[in-house]
């Protein structure tokens, strides 16, 4: 079968209601249309997977003002269901995953169907010292983020959002954007969870710092997987093979905020036309969302000046994905409401 | 119980979750905590009413491509549940109800809990002949839009979107837009349903002439009652009774677009401080929208480029509205969940 957008377009147009007047919605139904390469697009089963791993340099306590405990600690409040993401997930019926991609703290003693158990390693190297992950870390973690989304696919799901948790992760998103898109570190390096304005400066310098460890001036030879390697994390990664995953098995992706965005720049740089299955959630609070989002040319839904990750704007944005399936599936047309067309 | 504003923020800011990363969301819940009066906001029974009602002007096609048929029709469609408002209504679970403001078509065979009759006439006159209402029906038409809220509210509904069906009513929106703002009429008329430029052209030479017809250059003769009597029609003054009993009730007020915010224009000309009970769903694609929004200093949540009206603004920024009441509800605290603030 392969699909038709003309014909999707004139079902659409034919619904009663002025041409074109359901705005985004109409180009969300005609993108899911082509991804499902159907005229009848459906939104099944949403997921939103959080991926929480710890970082190396947040020991430093140079990039972060809390501490690298809050990330098991949150992880935690996510399986118990006291997070923001439970919240929105609870309210729109989207089942939460949550991924200890390689927290520092054992979980072994959890055992909960929402839970997944894929730790890499306790946190990544301080890349200040050495690269964040060695070859066979960010390989495992790509591969076990595609083994999470193949198997969440096969259970009936054909829409999926990653979130993330990680204290020390806007900082790693920063320097991945800043290598592929070569806008300069103090652009690309916000407040993340609420430093000051002296330790954003104290945050930039030490991240200019790490960029010039690794990233020669012209930039050339370091590849994007190497990116991802050298300034993490494991839920960075992992995202990266969950959209890779996402984008094979042709599922609608909802794209999070600053952190997930980083992690599709590097699956986009693998995998070119993996933002086809892409829809942007929302603009985050966080500096550099702006930048990275205009990169790659994408017009988020919303713009609610949230920056806190977890896979929260997606959650808000997929109520307003189906809105756009369920007109298309369940308005009347002009001819069956017996409704008089333009004169 | 007087609301405690300083309360409020500190259980917001007591939630895991770095202080202001919910953005909008928390704005939100601190005015309905201020509507309410409360540190426990709630939104219970949503409801969306639209207002349907025709134009004398819209007889003489020079406003609108389609024919005036098409309200009577789409209220049909209302009823039988086939338009986009009835779909985003039923997969919010917001409650819809149609009122008959003054359609030009018999509606006495319909019985259903989810239609009202408070048909004040079979249209509106034209104004470019005389005034559209005669003072007591635009005073009936008030006094309808707010027993009919009155009953929504002692229902236990305490969120209430308004929306609106009528063929021509753009014009109407633009002419009191234009009355009470000042701004020029060319800047009020957008293209509504979809004119063409030619269209356009003729529709804004019109609504200057029937503009200059009544208003005066310096315009200080024509109170906002009278602006709203002049040009019409029902729905819009039904809508403007609604909204006053509405805050008059410490409803949370749900503004869609165009022609509702222009209602809301003269409610709150006639009543200063109707708005603060206001929360602006989203920037509708009509022209005019944006400017009639700034005068009013209005932050809308949503801008999907939608230009439907119907309500449909409002129903996808409800389920936005409710996460902002959930979070508060729901969300664990740093204490209770055992995670560290910051250092």
């Amino acid at each position: 079968m392969s699909f038709n957008k003309t014909a999707l377009q004139s079902k659409i147009d034919n619904k009663t209601k002025p041409p074109g007047s359901l705005g985004r919605l109409e180009e969300i139904a005609l993108q899911i249309g082509g991804i499902q390469e159907t005229i009848t697009p459906t939104i099944s089963h949403p997921h939103i997977l959080v991926f929480a791993a710890d970082h190396g340099i947040a020991i430093t306590g140079l990039v972060n003002p809390y501490p690298q405990a809050v990330t098991a600690q949150m992880v935690l409040n996510f399986i118990r269901g006291g997070a923001a993401i439970n919240v929105f997930c609870r309210q729109h019926q989207i089942q939460l995953r949550v991924i200890d991609a390689g927290v520092n703290a054992d979980f072994e003693n959890i055992h909960s169907k929402d839970f997944i158990h894929a730790k890499i390693s306790l946190g990544t190297k301080n890349y200040l010292e050495e690269p964040a992950m060695r070859y066979d870390e960010v390989n495992d973690a790509i591969q076990k983020g595609k083994e999470i989304v193949a198997s969440v696919c096969s259970s009936g799901c054909n829409c999926i959002g990653f979130g993330e948790m990680g204290i020390g992760n806007t900082s790693s998103a920063a320097l991945i954007m800043s290598a592929i898109t070569r806008i300069p570190i103090e652009r690309c390096a916000g407040k993340g969870t609420g430093v000051n304005e002296e330790q954003l400066r104290i945050k930039i310098e030490t991240l200019q710092k790490v960029f010039d460890k690794y990233i020669s001036k012209n930039n050339s030879s370091v590849s994007p997987a190497d990116v991802l390697r050298i300034f993490g994390g494991f839920e960075i990664a992992m995202m990266v093979g969950a959209y890779q995953e996402a984008a094979k098995q042709k599922m609608v992706i909802v794209v999070d905020g600053f952190i997930s965005t980083s992690a599709l720049l590097i699956a986009e740089a693998l995998n070119p036309g993996t933002i086809n299955y892409c829809i942007f959630a929302h603009t985050s609070g966080e500096r550099g969302h702006q930048a990275m989002l205009q990169y790659l040319r994408a017009k988020p839904l919303l713009n609610l000046e949230m920056r806190l990750g977890e896979g929260t704007g997606a959650a808000l944005a997929i109520p307003i994905i189906q809105s756009a399936v369920h007109f298309v599936e369940e308005m009347a047309s002009f001819e069956s409401a017996g409704v008089s067309n333009k004169q």
